[in-house]
């Protein structure tokens, strides 16, 4: 089972500051993912929330098997408890962001997570979602 | 419609602490300032949560309209989060802090917030509140 | 005796960078801090300088019944000297900025004179002052 | 009454990362603990979470006579809110950490949590927690 | 035309430090880009260099239709004639890593280069290229 | 064995900043150490001395089935030399520190020791001494 | 018209430490920049003080289409009033130094005030007035 | 000549924060020193001033055989224009602090202008001055 | 003989960019600075190189009677053996750079070359070459 | 009685880098004491020991009566056992330094020591021990 | 076979800055060093380069037999590349430096190279390269 | 006279961490150096202790013509104290450390001793005593 995990935020994808986040929403991402997943037939979940304490206990449920993208929003840079749930779990674990979180404010540069993390993927718009699936399926 | 949102640990207000943070209590400051919002005839709600994910939960059912007036407690230095959503949302937000944060311990210097914030008003006690509902009310 | 005081480049306000700190010229601000004063039967009086020495030099005078409303400007980021001469005098001070600092240079984020004020407003324009004279005339 | 309150990802212990954590399950540490107190007819209860906001309400209603052994996991590293709630608190807190986080990654050294708790243990295994109850009880 | 740009020490990939970076030989890794790009009907051509001044003339030949993958090296820490040279030109870049730089020394998190690339992909093993390539073709 | 080491100025324990320290002696102290240690028959002895030399002279003799309890006052702050003689002994050290260092000057809170020791425990006032031993004794 | 301003120590310019400014005096300087200036029918004029105040007032009566030459002193490294008034001021600044400033004291390589001038010229002896004066007649 | 220079707010001495600074004013220490002076034949003069720009005027008339007693107040730790002007002036400048500078706030622990300085006094009450005197005599 | 020295990515001047670099290209640049030299019957040569190494080569063939004008392009920052080529070489070296690097990111403040070079000039677009030409001709 | 106390390596005083702290040997130095203190009839010893240790055993011996000289020589910048003694014993400690610390080495300029003493003389030579004897003497 | 190979200006020695680097060429020394392996029967070459390039060009053509002596010059303090080089070749490197890298300029006491070499010899003059030379023959 | 100093914990070669520092105990390399030392009929003398005072007190009895090989252990990295007795005394001192500290903890890149002695060898094991020897004996 691949897991598609969003941080705080995401639901608003397509809605709000389209400007830096492009024009589609989370469900509209969800459904294409959801295509390539069945294609490749290959099981597919999505998980969202604004809620840290939701996020790690969703991700503490994934068994080896299971794979997970995770794009973590804001918590990337300041949640430890998060980075220990990655670290815990056995799952590979694909961080992506949106955005290149390089050319924006200081405080974005750094991830806790991408040390526990199996790869990083950045800056290719809501493309990111795709690059890390169509990577999980072809290992 | 005005929302005044309070983040972990206000619910506290007056019962402890009473040394630094007063001895009204959170109930007492809400009543006050829905008689101000009655008296200008504008709406007002009251939301506080001990949980980050809950603040984010409310503050994005915000419309255009709205206007907030947030007092973050400890969430304002640590939740890139927090930042996000009222970066995300297209309500005015005026910070307040109780108590004098520069004055305090050096990490409450910094607040994430603030950057995307309207306004920022600290250090009146819980007059702040007040300061906020009437400048929000006299524009 | 409420004490409005305005530190450097401040007489410039309304005529340069009004994109920053808006139209109303320092006469006008002025003018309507008097009108709220005088109906509220409370003496003000305004003092503006970009000397550092001629504002310490005006706080010095004040006594402990006044009442101070400071615009430091640039000083506010590098003076030990004008924090020195506001804890040594008993007067309450109160610090405003007509921008919001923390939306700026990282430099502009640390004010030395925060710690020893009684409150801090920042970003709401030139409203500031107003918010400031009302609180204090409130007490 | 004593309350063993363990933050994020301390649900794991002794299924994940046993090379660092040890073999014992929580249930069975707690198992440990409540014969402890049993044999000093002391009362005891036990909370685990992996959201913040959920600690910080569960610790909001410990009273006077309370006292809490807290292991907050990541939280300790990153929650001002947290620490907020415990020096809002009047109940004594003992801050336990399994594993020696002196010789972690460098992040894990700096507890925002200690300066405020009454004491600290760290380094000694699943030990901690009775080291931590034995003292209390022995007050 | 894409271009698939190799900094220093990248042409001993595959023989030395197998365990890092794995057993395929730059050789081999460009036979694949050249399938995919040969079934896609796409050009693609192929530079290494140990010298930043060749890497640097090189990137400066491309026109704006050229697309680029780049895997800077060491070059990615500490070459700003090198970040000049991609915000100079008007190809897009795509920055590739090979390891997952975030999970090493720290002075390899730093890239001077993501800020002006067009997105990153890390830590996927040589799978990073082909990453890369499919984004680029799939626009 | 197990051995009670005390570093610079804890000679001068219950004498000197009692509000600190307590009222107990040094003396006193090893007293109740020692009867603990009879009833579990077990062989403790006492050293103390201001001089970082002294202290690593007796480290060194301790053999591998050997016990060491820990309070290096100020040197553990500043001794890179006494980090080396635990590192390189093989007998357990157990650090402890009567305050909570943690609460008190910030060149407290880094101790050079501690990542090399087998735990640590602060803040207990002076029963950081028994829980230590009870540890060592019950292992 | 052109304004030289010459900031604080500036009028000891060749009486005092000459090893490092040179012999000429500042009168000398400004009869030199005189000639230039009548050869090149352009008005100049001339403006030392001490006192930071005096310089923010001089400057701000600059109009649109005067430029200034302005060498700070000392101020340059810790004047933000000084930079906030050239910010406002609508006047071309150009920043000068007698000597190389990057070859001293650490605290010398960081101006304030060069990222709100238009241009900075260091290092060349009291030549640098020359050289600015050239620039600024010869646009 | 022997110059006694006090800097911003130490006019107030006597008058304010006498916890600090003692219940001796200004003008009751000048005295003193008068006293010290006439008995050992040496002329002796007075300055203060809250302005920085005063006290480098007036330091800037010494000549070579004056000598200088500076209390810089505030000015130690943010002035580069008075370290230039102490620099560049031959007489020889003792600082002096009426408080023990090291042990206030951390900004107060770095005066630019002791690196300059003969030699610095500080922590001995208003003693400082008859200190710096008796030795300046002595010589 | 003056040499004119260009680093990385200068040969790209007046076609990338030419919002911050201005519209004349590197060719038309030296064109105008051999008239200058032609009239003032003075040598010239020019040098430009994307290679730090080609740089150094070029510079180590100066000899003592020869001047330079550096414009180092990226490699200013990084480069400590550019450094210790000017440091090593006899001849007079002029640092320009064509842009303000003080008013764009803040690695660009730093400069590694500009405490071994003679002076420095900035900001002033392409005409700082002339400067510094005009400057090395008059003495 | 009072106590002066000096730390590794000033035994070598007159005879080592008499440049920098002058030909007067520890010998004569005391000498100059004593006779001061003779002719005030107070008593005072002497101790010198490049043994941290040593010293603190030393000045654990003063009681509350006693007053202390100390120039800890290098150990004020590392010692923090010093610093706890100093804080620990009741006896008033004076800090002496030879040379002016603040225009030496940039680790010099931080004592541990100061914010614990009475007050601190530096850069008059050898007479810093005859100040601070003078003032002790004088209270 | 031993390689030894001189970094940027190296190929200066002797002609420049003799008094830091003393007044020996680069061929004098490698005559010597010639001298000393033939005696002992051991082949060695010789490399020097300006260009950072080269330098790995030819390292990466060491083979596991090979034993390199390397000064870097000013690549030392920047390159990661070299640093990445070392790390992938099998070959042992010994990092050498003429003058006392210590006893210079802050930036030049980190060297990127020297964790991943497998010794570090400086300060001792051009004997560097003997002492290198007798270590590696003498294994 | 030649005198091989050896600092903290050193007692302990060829013992404890013998993985780091190899099999040779202290008394083997003593009688190897030896050897060396009566095969060039040169006088060598050893020293080891776990006292930094009892290490001074040694060094301060050079005299000018002595020559000092010293590994100061930890002592390297925190003691001052012993920084200005090396340069106190007019021996030459060689720095030596067994394994190479820039491959190890981050604090032990730094020795305070380095910039005050002749030279640095570190990272060839034992052999760095012999390296230093034969370089003091060849001078």
């Amino acid at each position: 089972m691949i897991h598609v995990v969003n941080g705080p935020n995401l639901n608003l994808l397509g809605q709000r500051e389209t400007g830096i986040y492009g024009r589609k929403t989370l469900k509209e991402i969800e459904r294409e993912l959801e295509d390539i997943a069945f294609c490749n037939s290959c099981e597919i979940s999505f998980f969202q929330s604004n809620h840290e304490g939701d996020i790690i206990d969703y991700l503490q449920e994934a068994d080896n098997e299971d794979k997970i993208i995770l794009n973590p929003g804001g918590l990337g840079h300041t949640s430890v408890s998060l980075r220990d749930c990655i670290a815990a779990i056995e799952a590979d674990v694909v961080e992506v962001h949106i955005s290149n979180i390089h050319a924006r404010e200081s405080f974005r540069r750094r991830s806790l997570l991408s040390p526990v993390c199996r790869g990083v993927i950045c800056g290719f718009g809501t493309d990111v979602y795709k690059m890390a699936l169509n990577w999980l399926i072809g290992r």
